[in-house]
């Protein structure tokens, strides 16, 4: 457990270098990323290679005692770059191309692209992959951001049409695949197919699937591309990316597969104000952030990381590209620190060093203000920093009897083919986690293919794609399984199951979904279960009991809306909080679990022997701890933006 | 009185069709659709043509006593025709072609396209005209759907140079009618004039006007090519087009005159979400559609149609193209489809036989579920074919003495002119329309061009464009006239009249209309009429009665609210339902017709010596039926969801 | 003080034009407005130049003892131009070309247009810059309008490149000056410099701000072309431009500069409709316009004009260009008609002689209907005419000693980085301006660089880029100076200054902002300030006081509301309007003005002796005026609707 910063040489005189890096250190920071975005200083015109300023800036930083990130610098390609092939920039739905003049302006499908890249990565990883001061390399910039995972460009059209050749192998095989038949879409050659954008009403949501299974995977191989380049010219050196915060848009899993280490960059405010809780949600947290939004980053990404994830750049005060862009509580900045390394993160690094008082995101805090005083974010830091030292295993594993299975075609299904606007996959997951970590648990975030032995309780969110092999797995887990709607309801290539949902899942639970209803936002049916009313709202699936599965919950007009089969528990809707959270609360406890219910604006979180307690709220509250147990930071009462580390007696 | 099915066989396995057909019969179904999307089957490469499959299928209805109804296949031409003919594409406002990937991928001024159709239409109707299973044929898919009646290409732009310079002669006479003088948009030639988009601001409005008068035209003359060649070789089969609920953007009158029956596709569930209802009113209907939708649509296509109308597309259960597709409540497919019958239908077809598994539409119902299980919408067209022998004189013609004139070139007009952003055409008919119809009228929805007499009561909602002719019409009819605000403010070129409005109708009504007073959502002007208080919202035609033209209601602050002269009455403005409701129903009283005040989930209808009852509600609700009444279907207590038909005793 | 109207003789029959003069002449109007979108009918066809219609149109004027405002017809460049030069379109945003068969379908930065334009102009000015008959001049008509201000053309791209080249003299200074090290953005060659738009996410907010310079100065560039040509053919008349209300998108100073008189549209009822205001707002004012906007507008337009401003289009009746458009009450259009002289206004001029029957503004009242009636307007205006006898200095100054500070920059520097997405400068000058209205002050609306003597009170509405010569006269003022937030927070490139907030004003008001909290609507912060309680919204500047500053009002987290160095005060956020008013009321008293708080729907202004009084309200009013003093115009009691004008005894 380690502090960072990122911080941007090029933007400061180089007579403030060896100053930044003496209060880096002397605040406690260790690591110091760099570089992901300077190629138009390294590179000003086309060969004309500029490596002192870059040399002289890691010596300054490895000489203060400083470990370097460095960063390849490919999330901005230089204007030279683009005048010389203008086919690398990435093409929108609407058909135009996006320019140059700000970031990301690159198609990973494009050739040219694809070489300059190689180019430069082979450049910098030949003069520093053995510099001693560089212990980790962070390849280009948070992937995908400002939508650039789905580019429309004819390279991308090219590429899309190898894949599906590649996938399919006959385009009679893609035309009966998709289904093609419908609306006499059929194709007699893979060069007639095209990005399915701009028809005239919506595309062939097989076609739309597929493209965007393609985008993902495009993403995968422009990373792994330099990662190999990397990995050849800078043995032993931590191989990272930069993710993003709840972003869906590629599938990480390969790509994470490909790295040592996960890491995301964590903003909890602009988050909150950006994505979509309701108003009244927003207002609630505006200036904590809500309270499982970055630990259900930190499971996830926990999940697909070999080493211990980081979180690359933590928000350290307001940001400037969120809507409106409030100030933290004095607190937050220590109190989301702490919170990642509960999760088990290996690093905290915060964005930035200094505040830039130029360009665009010159409104965004760092840890100095830019007239170079130590701004909240900072002092904060110093703090964490120091306390660092009171944790006594500080790179324990999280352990947990609690699973949550996440997926990305999920996402995408949903997005692609909705049946009900409001219907997304990504609050869906985070409802579900949210429900489990108010009970007090420990979430494992992972994927379908993930090894489930241990757990006692899985919950797998709406999962519209399920295999046989999965459903098999789950019951040979032994854990209980807890399904959301729509699960099992389609085929690999986005059709119906010929036995109708939950498809290959009605081995362990048999069921037939023989309708589903999708429902305006004011329409609310209610739901029994017991004495337990509740309402459900958005989607019913409609359903047949088969076999030995029971009715657990129904709804009023006398559909079932909870079933079960012995381990395995399907949940027709989406359920009002209170509702769904007993049920979970009863399952864990038949699958052995204690569960331990928490205010609203309390979490908890267990990392090797210790717990640490967050307080999101605005008054002082207890901390879970039996009596005599040690606090290693805080104490049992914990302030407003507050944090408690216990240990239990053992 | 039959019912019907859409059924797709190149969707199935040839093995199911057997069984299929000989289930559709056992279900009490007389009649199939096909074909319409079956372009890339019947030809999937250039000129290779594949009718075996098309004959056997045919072939296995007709064996099993089923009238097929074939359908040609233009909606949906293949990618090889579009590849050879990328101007086949339409265009939108945006100026970006609409591609391939859906469906109604083609410009209806395309004439590649034109003649591809000519070619493919021949073909099929050389091959199946006289095929002795086949009763009826279908003209292409929906004209119009997907916004495709408007298309801003070349091939467009240059037929409307044609037909500017065929209906204004010469370009001085175009300037003189349109006022090109203003704003310096004066033209010395037909072929400077482009389409009305794209503009700095708003584009002239009766440039805007002929624009969308041009391409309606071309949807009469593209559908005209297509019936004209089926009628040469398929003498005695009916010609049917499928039109849209409430779809206002071409005229339909001219296209169904060309046809022998209109037909209609109708999804209540989908029409309650996607159209203007309010959230209220739509939370309300949820499951049942509104009470007057189908109705409205219904008397609208009775009232083009030479032969008693169809519907061609019945919703047997929820859709997939809604924002939310609700389940419709047990008994309403079977309510939906008496009620087409009580309004003259000669025909009531489920769309479709079974649920698609695969591609855009998976999601929408069919009268069977994917996995071949008979859904409920199945049992309840059963339980139809049943009680349809009930029905004495099936075949009667629908007789009213009420009349509400319907007018295309009026919606367009509202949309191009609106002069109040929310003052729409389709929702004040649609309201005046509803009035009338919680009075227990039957309701003939007509042209202007259509005979006015037999009628005692006459309902113009605005009607901006009115011809002295018309207003000399409604005059001889002798009827009560009831006519709605913006009346007679426009001559045929969108200019304000001489005498200002309400125009030619001065001549019946006299009075000057000096000024117009549109008002935002949460304005309300209070009314009054004798004891009677209402609201006016949305407009006001600020009114100087002249002659003997005499004051009925005002506005509280003076001005005419409701004035008469006569026979003929004018509203200035949009009253609230009860107000608007009242007048009516006085004036009905007056034209000697018998009030029938319903309440608000009940309708009723006649045909035939019959009363169709129709309960929309949540509870059973009694039958307008005098003691000895004769109920053939139902009784006198008709359940929520219910229908009753009764014969008053002689 | 005098009157005028806008006439088009081109959209009317010869055979009207005499008594159409006539008729202008005996209702009191001296001066007619005409030609400003006439080329078409002066030049139909390239060359062929018709001026004999327009000779006798204005000789017609002219007779009848009229004043003639000749216009340059620039606004709509004929077809058969376009056809000629493509190139003369503007492009939008979207990189789409902005096409023919509106108005304003120029580009300002078109070579081909400038140079037409010059030609066209030379034409009319040669012709009749002389005449006898004509008085003044005006340049095109509206500039700006309909969003065209700023252009993406080749055209515009290739000036702005050398706009830059003139600004920054060497690449490398730009790069410094903008910051492009960020992102590497660095350019090495103005050549490779593009508009600012299409860019992947946000383009560069120093690109987008000099962008919106240039394109301003295009503006300035092209209206002095057309004046110089003007003023060497038609000595002595007088120059002028019509202006828009509220329209900041290029900065009028410099126009203005170059023009003898500024003259505005004002439409009160439309601009109530289409600006900012909440519904309530609207609903209020619905019918009367919101009582400070036509003043602020005054205001505004009087601070740059070196002779008296005009209004050159008031609103005589509904118009046709809002969302809704309602009918005003009787007596606007005399109230507006005097409150525009109240402020200052040489000539108000009806906006038009006569409602056109044809084309976009057919529903756009003038003073007669279409039908050649007097209208309501029409009857006001006469009542103007002859009630202006009783004025006894009609052209004295305005003269005050409150100051608002306005900056056509600071409206682009927020709407490209407003950190805070509802933070924009219009409505907070807006709030600032009514603040004063309400209490009884006139106020000189001014630039940055006006002189500053003889005012006690200058308010300076948040102003990012405050030079330090501007502190410095403040200061010098002697002035009371209240500044707003955000003040000085931004250097001339859009970056941070090295100090912080505000920059430059430290010099006087010692303090430093350390951050910024832009916050959602539904966020308000406590205010406290002695025992006066408010609430502030939308924004705060966090703040360290320095100095001798000190606290004035604190937030409820402690931070600093209002802080105060001498006569320098600083507010730190969007207070609510009694907290700020009250504050300005108490800041005024201390500067030695006498606060009179009048009620929501009464203004007064005072001009030449005289003051003005105006009821907006629906109920009788009392006009503050003394014992014994003597009504010009009306009485004590102001009528609803109403004007009552007198003079204190001396």
């Amino acid at each position: 457990m380690r502090l960072g910063v990122c911080y941007y040489p090029e933007h400061w005189s180089e007579s403030m270098w060896a100053d930044d890096a003496r209060r880096m250190k002397s605040l406690g920071i260790e690591q110091v990323r760099i570089g992901e975005f300077a190629w138009s200083r390294i590179e000003p015109e086309p060969g004309k290679l500029q490596w002192e300023w870059l040399d002289r800036a890691i010596d300054v930083l490895g000489a203060a005692g400083l470990q370097v990130v460095m960063s390849t610098p490919t999330a901005t390609p230089p204007k030279w770059l683009i005048d010389q092939h203008p086919d690398i920039l990435p093409v929108g739905a609407d058909g135009r191309t996006r320019g140059f003049g700000s970031r990301r302006h690159y198609d990973f499908s494009s050739t040219a692209y694809f070489e300059a890249s190689q180019r430069i990565v082979t450049l910098l990883a030949e003069r520093y992959g053995q510099h001693a001061a560089i212990s980790a390399w962070q390849t280009d910039n948070e992937y995908g951001c400002h939508q650039t995972v789905l580019s429309y460009s004819h390279d991308a059209v090219v590429r899309f049409r190898g894949w599906l050749q590649e996938r399919y192998a006959t385009i009679e095989a893609l035309n009966t695949a998709w289904g093609t038949v419908f609306w006499s879409m059929e194709y007699t050659s893979f060069d007639q197919i095209d990005a399915p954008v701009g028809t005239v009403t919506e595309a062939h949501p097989a076609h739309r699937f597929d493209y965007h299974r393609f985008a993902s995977s495009e993403v995968a191989r422009y990373n792994r591309m330099q990662v190999d380049i990397l990995r050849a010219h800078a043995p032993g050196r931590v191989m990272v990316h930069n993710f993003m915060q709840n972003f869906f848009e590629f599938d990480h899993y390969p790509v994470a597969a490909d790295l040592d280490a996960a890491t995301w960059d964590s903003y909890p405010l602009g988050a909150l104000e950006e994505f979509w809780f309701a108003p009244d949600v927003k207002a609630r947290w505006l200036r904590t952030g809500h309270p499982d939004f970055a630990s259900f980053n930190h499971d996830l990404y926990r999940g697909m990381s070999k080493q211990p994830f980081w979180v690359m750049e933590q928000q350290p005060g307001p940001v400037n590209w969120a809507k409106w862009n409030p100030a933290p509580l004095p607190g937050m900045v220590r109190l989301w620190s702490w919170e990642a390394f509960a999760h088990g993160a290996g690093c905290v690094s915060y964005f930035r060093w200094r505040q830039c008082p130029f360009a665009q995101e010159q409104m965004h805090a760092g840890l100095n203000t830019p007239d170079n005083v130590l701004d909240i974010g900072g002092s904060e830091a110093h703090q964490v920093a120091q306390e660092l030292a009171s944790i006594a295993v500080p790179d324990a594993k999280v352990a947990t009897k609690v699973a949550l299975i996440f997926d990305y075609e999920a996402k995408w299904l949903f997005q692609i083919h909705h049946q009900g606007i409001d219907f997304e996959y990504g609050p869906l997951v985070f409802d579900y986690y949210s429900a489990l970590r108010t009970l007090g648990f420990d979430v494992d975030v992972i994927p379908a293919s993930a090894a489930l032995d241990g757990y006692a309780l899985i919950v797998v969110p709406p999962l519209p794609v399920m295999s046989g092999e999965l459903v098999q797995r789950l019951h040979d887990s032994g854990a209980h399984v807890i399904v959301g709607p729509r699960s099992g309801s389609k085929t690999v290539e986005l059709s119906i199951p010929a036995n109708l949902a939950p498809g290959p899942l009605t081995a362990q639970l048999p069921m037939r979904v023989w309708r589903v209803d999708s429902m305006r936002p004011t329409t609310e049916v209610a739901v029994q279960r017991g004495a337990q009313q509740g309402v459900a709202t958005k989607w019913r699936d409609l359903i047949e009991v088969q076999g030995a599965t029971k009715v657990v919950a129904s709804f009023d007009d006398g559909h079932p809306a909870i079933v079960r089969h012995q381990q395995f528990h399907y949940l027709a809707s989406v359920f009002d909080t209170d509702f769904m959270r007993d049920y979970f609360a009863e399952v864990a406890q038949e699958a052995g679990l204690t569960v331990l219910r928490l205010a609203d604006s309390m979490r908890i979180s267990r990392r090797g022997g210790l717990t640490y307690v967050f307080n999101y709220g605005d008054t002082p509250a207890a901390a879970p701890a039996q009596a005599g147990a040690r606090f290693v930071i805080g104490a049992q009462q914990v302030p407003p933006q507050g944090v408690s580390v216990f240990e239990d007696q053992q």
